[in-house]
C-alpha cells in the first residue's frame, strides 16, 4: 500500500510542470507593448540565450570528462557503483533544462511586464509573478520528475538484495544525481555571477560614475548586458542553486531515512518516501499559493509585500498541517517528533529571511547607520557595510544551530548517543527537506525579483510616462526585497542541505567498504564490516577532532571557502575592467551616441560580459571539484570529514557576510535617494554609489556562488568515496 | 641532573631583562634633540601613558572581577584547581608590565631615534631596534620568569602524588596563566587596535581628504592621537598578543609532553622541560642576534632589510642545530622526531611571513594589480583588495596543515592511532615552541616599526631638514615590511598555540573529570576514569563529526569570528566618527590653526581615542569572554571542543584575509605615491587613499583581534572546563 503513495510524486511532477507551461502560455498571450519595447526585449532576449549556449557549450564538455571519469571508476576500478554515471547526466541534464526554461519566461516576460504596467499595478504584478512562477514550478517539477523516473527504475532492477539493503542502496545512487546538478548549478551560479556583475559594475563605473547618466539609459551600451545578467544570474543561476538543495535534500533524508529504520520493512519504505511526499505536498500547496497572488492599484510597498507574502505564508501553515497527517499515514514510529523537525527547519528558513531583511532594508537601523556614514565619506561607507555584514552572520548561524539541535532532538526524543544517532541525523535531512518543501513559491517570488527589474528597464528605455514607470519602480523595489530575503533563503536552505549530504556521506563510506573492499569480516570498531553501522565507521576512521587529519582537513575547507571567493571577486574585477574599457571606447569612437542620435553596439558588450564569465569560471569551478578528490586521496575519509564541515560552517558564514553586506550597500544607496542625507547627486550620494559597486560582486557573485561550493564540495566526496576509502595516502 | 637543568629557564630571563634595561639606559643616554622634537616627543609619551593608566584601571576592574568568580569556583565549587585564580593573575601582571616597559622605551626613543638620523642612517636603525629589542626581550624575559617562579613553586607544594601525576598536575595549573595574559592580551589588542584606528582613520578623513594637509601635519589636531596610537596598537597590543602565544605554546607543550611520557620517569620530566629549554636558547640566541644588526649610509631598502634579516635568521639557524643537542641531552626516545616537529614549527613561521611579504609589498604582483584598478576609482579598488585578501589565505592555510601533519608525523615516525596520539600532538605543541624560539628579535624587529614611524612623524613635526626625513622615511619604510610579516607571523603563531592550547584542553577535562567528579571506577570508553587516557575522553564524549553537539559548536566558533570581527569594525567606524567631529570642531573653532600660528587641542583627541577605544571594547571583550562559558554550560564538552576548533581555522583564515587586504591597500597607495599610475593627487591616488582608510581597521584592529579571539576562547574554555564537565546541559 505504502508503494502506492509514492504515485503523489510523479503525478506532482506533471501537475508542476502543468501549470508551469499554462503560465507560461498565458504570459505569451499578452502583449509586448510598442515596437521600442520589443525591440529592447529582442536584444535581452537574444543576450540570454547567446551566453545559455556559450555556458552550455562548457558544461556539455565538463560533463563528459566527468561522466568519463565515473565510468571508468565504475566499470574500470570498480569504486562506485555502475548507474552513479547516468544519474549524474540526468541531474545535470535536468538542471539545465529548468534554467533553460526559467530564462525563457522571464526573458518573454519582461516587455510585457512593463506593458501591462500601462493598464494597472495588478496587472503588472500578476504576470510578473506568475512568469517567475514558471521558472519555480519548472524546478520543483523537473526534481520530481527525476526522482520519480530514478526510484522506479532502480526499483525495478535492482532487485538481487535482501532487507533494508535494496532500499539503502537505491537511495545511495540517488543522490548522487545530486553531482549532476550540482555541477550544473556550479557553471550557471559562478558563470552567471560573473557575468551579471561584470556587465553592472562596468555599466556603473562609466555611465553612472564617468558619464553622469542614470542607469538602464538607452544610450549606455552596457545596458543590455547589465539586463540580460539579472536573468542569467538571478533566474538561472538562482534556480540552479535551488534545484540542487531540493534534489539534494529529498535524497539525503531518503538515504539517511534508509539508514535509520533499516531492516524494518514498511517502516523504512515510509522514511524514504517521507521527505518525497512532503516535497510533493508542498509543491501542490505552492501552485495554489500562486494563485493567490494579487493586489489592488496603488497599493504601498507594504501592501505589495503582503500580497506576496499570503502566497507563502498559506503554503507554509497548510504543509505544517498537512505533513503531520503525511507522516502519520506513512507510520513512522516516532512521527511526532520527525514533524517537528519539520516545523523546525522550515521555522529557521523563515528566520534566516527575516535576519536578512532586517540587516539589508533601509527600514531598519543598520543600513541607516551605513548611509549616514556616507556623510564622512566612502571609507566609512565600506566599513560600515563590512562591520554591519560581518555582524549580520550571527542571526542566522545561531537559527540554524538551533534548527540543528532542535531536529535532531525531536527525531531522537531528546537522546544522544550511538543507538539514536541515525534518528537524529535523519531529523536534520528532514528539517532541510521541511524549509524547502514550498520552494515552489518561494523560488516564483525570488524570480519575481528580474522580471519586474527587466520590466522597469525597459519601460525606461522605451520612455515610457511617468505614471508606467512609478508602477515598474514599485514592482521593482518589490522584487530588491524578496531577492534578498531569497538570498538568505538559499543559502541557509544550502547548508542545511550540505549537513545532510555530509551525513549520508558515512552511510556512502559504509557501503563502499563493504562493497569495494569486499572484506565483510574485517573488524571495525570491533564489529565485522559486513554489520558495522557507519556509526562503527564514524569510530573506525577517527573522525574525531583530535585526528591531524581531521584537522588539517578543516583548514583546507576553510581555505577552499576563502580562495574560492577571491577567485569570483577578482574574477569580476577583471572582467569588469574589461567592459569599463569597451563603454570607453564606445562613448570616444561612436559619435553621437551622448546625443541618443546613434545606437551603441549593445552586442559587442554582452559578448565581452559572456566570453569574460566563461574565461573567469572554470578556474574557480576547476578548483571546486579538485579539492575533495584530493583531499580524499591524501588525507583520506578523515581528511574529507574535516574538509566539508570546515567548508559548511565557514562557507556559510562568509555567504551570508557578503550577501548581506552588498544588499545593505544597495539599499543605503536607495535610502539616500529618496532624498535623506543630502539626496541624489550629494557627495553622500557618490559615497553610497561606491559602496553599491563593491556590493555588487559580493551579493550577487562570491556570495551565492558559495552556496554552489558548500554544497559540490559534499556532493564531489560523497561520488568519488571510492577512491578516498580506497587509495587514500594517509 | 635532569632538574638542574631547568636553571637555564631563570638565567636567560634575568639576562633578557637585564640586557633589555641595557638597551633601554643606552638608549635614554642619548640625545633627545631640539626642543620642538622633546616637545611633540612629550605630547606622545603623555598620550600613551594615560591611555595606559586608562585601560588598566578597567582590566583591573576584570581581572579583580574573573579572579573572584574562579575562586569561587575553586573553593566554592571545588570545580577549578586551588592555583588557578593566583596563576591567572601573575599571567596577567606580567603581561601588563611587559606592556607598560614597551611602550616606555618605545615613546621615549622616537625622538632620539629621529635625532640620532641627523647623524647617521646607521644610528638611527641601531638605536630604533634596539629600543625595539626592549619589548623583545621584556615579554620573553617575563614569560621565562613567570615559568620558573610557577614551575618551582608549584614543584615545592605540589609533594602528595605520585608517578607522572605530580608533573601532570604541576603543568596543567601553569597553562592557567596563560589566560591571566590572554585576558590582559584581549584588552591590550582590542582596546589598542580600536584607539589607534579610531585616530588614525579620523586624522586621514580629515586631514588628508577634507583639508588636504599631508600626514603628521603638526596643524592636525589628530596627529599626536595618531602617533600614540602607533604605540599603543602595534607595542603593547602586538607585545601582549605574543607574550600569551608564547607563554601558551611553551606551557600547553609541557603539558601534552607530561602527558605523552607520562610514567616514564626522567623522559616525562625532558619532555616537560623541552618547550622551556628550546624558548631559553632561544633567547639567548636572540640577544646575540640582537647585536649584530647595523647597516651603512645610504643603504637601500633592500639592505635595510638585510640588516636586519642577518640577527633573525642567525638566530632561526642557530636554534636548528642547538635545539638538535638539547633535545639529545634531554633524553627523549623519539628525539630526532621531535626535533623535526620544532624545524617545521620554525620554516611554517617563516613561510607565512614570506607569503605576507608578497601578498603585501608593492614589489609584486598582487598590490601592483590594487593600485592598478584604480583607474577606474575607489570601487575596484576595495574589490580587488578584498580578492587579494580571500585569495592570500591559501598558502598561510596550507603551510599550517602541512606543519600540523608533518609535526604530528615526525613526533609520531608516521604513526596514526590511539598509541601514538598523545606524542603526534606533543610535536605540534613543539612546533609551536619552534615558531616562536627566537621571539625575543621578531619581536624587537615588530615594535621598531612604530618606533621608526614615530620618528618619522616627530621629524616632520618638528620640521627637521629633508636628510634626516629622508633617513626616517628608510627606516619608516622598512617598519612597514617587519610590520607586515609580523602581523602574519602573529596569526600563525596564534592558530599553531591555539591549537596546542586546544589538544590540551581535554587532558584538562580527564584531570578535571577524576577530581571532580570523584568517580574514578566510572567506565570511559570501557576504562575505569581513574585509568583513562585523554583520548578515551575523546570517545567518551563522542567528540565526533557526526556529534550534533560538535557541529552546533563549530557553527557558534565561526559565529563568534565574524560577529566579533564586525563589532571591532563597526567600534573603529563609531570611534573615528567622533574623531572626525572633534577634528572639525577644531578646524572650525580655532583661529589660526591652519596657519601653524595657533597650537591644536592635541590632549583633547588624545581623550577622545581613549575614551571610545574604552567604551568600544567592552562589548566584544565581554562577547569573547561570555561564549565559552556559555556554550561549555549547555553543549558540554562536545560543544565547546567544535567551538574552539571552529574558531581557531575559521578565525585564523579571517584575520590573515583583513590583515593581507589592509597592507596591500596600504603598500598599494604608497606605489602610487612614488608616481606610478599617476602620482600623488592624481585621482587614482584618492581612490587608494580610500582603500588604505578601509584597509586601517582590516589590517590593525579587527584582524589582530582575531589572534587574541583565537587564543583567549580556548583559554578561557581551560579555565571553564570544571563547569562544562559538571554542569552541561545537554
Amino acid at each position: 500500500m505504502l508503494n502506492s503513495v509514492f504515485v503523489l510524486v510523479p503525478i506532482t511532477s506533471v501537475l508542476a510542470l502543468s501549470f508551469a507551461y499554462y503560465f507560461y502560455k498565458q504570459m505569451t498571450k499578452s502583449s509586448e507593448g510598442t515596437e521600442t519595447m520589443q525591440r529592447i526585449a529582442q536584444h535581452v532576449r537574444k543576450g540570454a540565450s547567446a551566453y545559455l549556449k556559450q555556458q552550455y557549450k562548457v558544461v556539455l564538455i565538463v560533463f563528459l570528462c566527468i561522466t568519463a571519469i565515473f565510468s571508468y571508476m565504475a566499470y574500470g576500478l570498480g569504486v562506485q557503483n555502475n548507474w552513479v554515471p547516468f544519474a549524474f547526466l540526468t541531474g545535470g541534464c535536468f538542471s539545465a533544462l529548468a534554467g533553460f526554461f526559467g530564462m525563457k519566461a522571464a526573458t518573454t516576460a519582461s516587455a510585457r511586464v512593463a506593458n501591462a504596467c500601462r493598464d494597472s499595478l495588478n496587472s503588472g504584478l500578476r504576470l510578473a509573478f506568475r512568469s517567475g512562477a514558471v521558472m519555480g514550478l519548472v524546478v520543483v517539477g523537473l526534481v520530481l520528475a527525476d526522482i520519480s523516473i530514478w526510484f522506479t527504475v532502480l526499483n525495478h532492477f535492482i532487485e538481487d538484495m535482501e532487507g533494508g539493503y535494496k532500499l539503502m542502496t537505491i537511495c545511495a545512487i540517488m543522490v548522487t544525481f545530486g553531482m549532476g546538478a550540482s555541477t550544473q548549478a556550479l557553471f550557471a551560479r559562478v558563470g552567471g555571477g560573473i557575468y551579471t556583475k561584470a556587465a553592472d559594475v562596468g555599466a556603473d563605473l562609466v555611465g553612472k560614475v564617468e558619464a553622469n547618466i542614470p542607469e538602464d539609459d538607452p544610450r549606455n551600451p552596457a545596458t543590455i548586458a547589465d539586463n540580460v545578467g539579472d536573468n542569467v544570474g538571478d533566474v538561472a543561476g538562482m534556480g540552479a542553486d535551488l534545484f540542487e538543495s531540493f534534489a539534494a535534500s529529498i535524497l539525503a533524508s531518503a538515504l539517511l531515512g534508509a539508514a535509520a529504520y533499516f531492516d524494518m520493512g514498511d517502516v523504512q519504505l515510509g522514511a524514504v518516501l517521507a521527505p518525497m511526499i512532503i516535497a510533493a505536498i508542498g509543491t501542490l500547496l505552492s501552485i495554489v499559493g500562486i494563485f493567490l497572488v494579487r493586489t489592488r492599484e496603488g497599493a504601498s510597498q507594504k501592501e505589495l509585500l503582503r500580497s506576496l507574502n499570503i502566497g507563502v505564508y498559506f503554503s507554509a501553515a497548510l504543509i505544517v498541517v498537512l505533513s503531520y497527517f503525511a507522516l502519520k499515514f506513512l507510520n513512522l514510529p516516532n512521527f511526532v517528533g520527525i514533524w517537528g523537525s519539520i516545523i523546525a527547519g522550515l521555522a529557521a528558513g523563515i528566520g534566516i529571511g527575516q535576519s536578512t531583511e532586517y540587516y539589508t532594508s533601509a527600514s531598519y537601523k543598520p543600513t541607516i547607520s551605513i548611509a549616514k556614514s556616507s556623510e564622512t565619506g566612502p571609507a566609512t561607507v565600506i566599513i560600515a557595510g563590512v562591520g554591519t555584514g560581518l555582524l549580520s552572520t550571527a542571526i542566522p548561524l545561531l537559527i540554524v544551530t538551533v534548527a540543528i539541535i532542535l531536529s535532531y532532538c525531536f527525531a531522537t526524543g531528546f537522546q544522544f548517543g550511538a543507538d539514536t544517532i541515525n534518528m537524529g541525523l535523519y531529523g536534520i535531512g528532514i528539517a532541510a527537506v521541511g524549509m524547502l518543501s514550498t520552494l515552489g513559491i518561494t523560488l516564483a517570488t525570488d524570480a519575481y525579483g528580474p522580471i519586474a527589474d527587466n520590466a522597469g528597464g525597459n519601460a525606461e528605455m522605451s520612455n515610457l510616462g511617468p505614471e508606467v514607470r512609478k508602477r515598474t519602480d514599485a514592482l521593482d523595489s518589490l522584487g530588491n526585497t524578496t531577492a534578498a530575503t531569497g538570498k538568505g533563503f538559499a543559502i541557509g536552505s544550502a547548508a542545511l542541505t550540505a549537513l545532510a549530504l555530509l551525513t549520508s556521506y558515512f552511510e556512502e563510506v559504509r557501503m563502499m567498504f563493504v562493497k569495494v573492499l569486499d572484506a565483510p569480516d574485517t573488524l571495525i570498531n570491533n564489529v565485522p564490516a559486513g554489520e558495522a553501522t557507519f556509526y562503527d565507521f564514524v569510530q573506525h576512521y577517527e573522525i574525531h577532532l583530535m585526528n591531524p587529519l581531521v584537522i588539517c582537513g578543516m583548514f583546507i575547507g576553510v581555505m577552499a571557502v576563502f580562495m574560492f571567493s577571491g577567485m569570483t571577486m577578482n574574477a569580476v574585477g577583471r572582467a569588469a575592467q574589461k567592459m569599463v574599457d569597451e563603454v570607453r571606447r564606445q562613448f570616444r569612437t561612436i559619435a553621437g551616441i551622448m546625443e541618443g542620435t546613434a545606437e551603441p553596439d549593445y552586442a559587442r558588450c554582452v559578448e565581452i560580459s559572456t566570453k569574460g564569465a566563461q574565461r573567469e569560471m572554470m578556474k574557480p569551478a576547476l578548483m571546486a571539484l579538485a579539492i575533495p578528490v584530493v583531499v580524499g586521496l591524501v588525507l583520506g575519509v578523515p581528511g574529507i570529514s574535516g574538509l566539508l564541515i570546515g567548508t559548511i560552517t565557514s562557507g556559510f558564514a562568509l555567504a551570508i557576510f557578503m550577501a548581506n553586506s552588498g544588499g545593505a550597500w544597495d539599499n543605503a544607496k536607495k535610502y539616500i535617494e529618496e532624498g535623506n542625507f543630502g539626496g541624489k547627486g550629494s557627495e553622500a550620494h557618490k559615497a553610497t554609489v561606491i559602496g553599491d559597486t563593491v556590493g555588487d560582486p559580493f551579493k550577487d557573485t562570491s556570495g551565492p556562488s558559495l552556496n554552489i561550493l558548500i554544497k559540490l564540495m559534499v556532493m564531489a566526496s560523497v561520488v568519488t568515496v571510492g577512491l578516498a576509502v580506497t587509495y587514500h595516502i594517509l
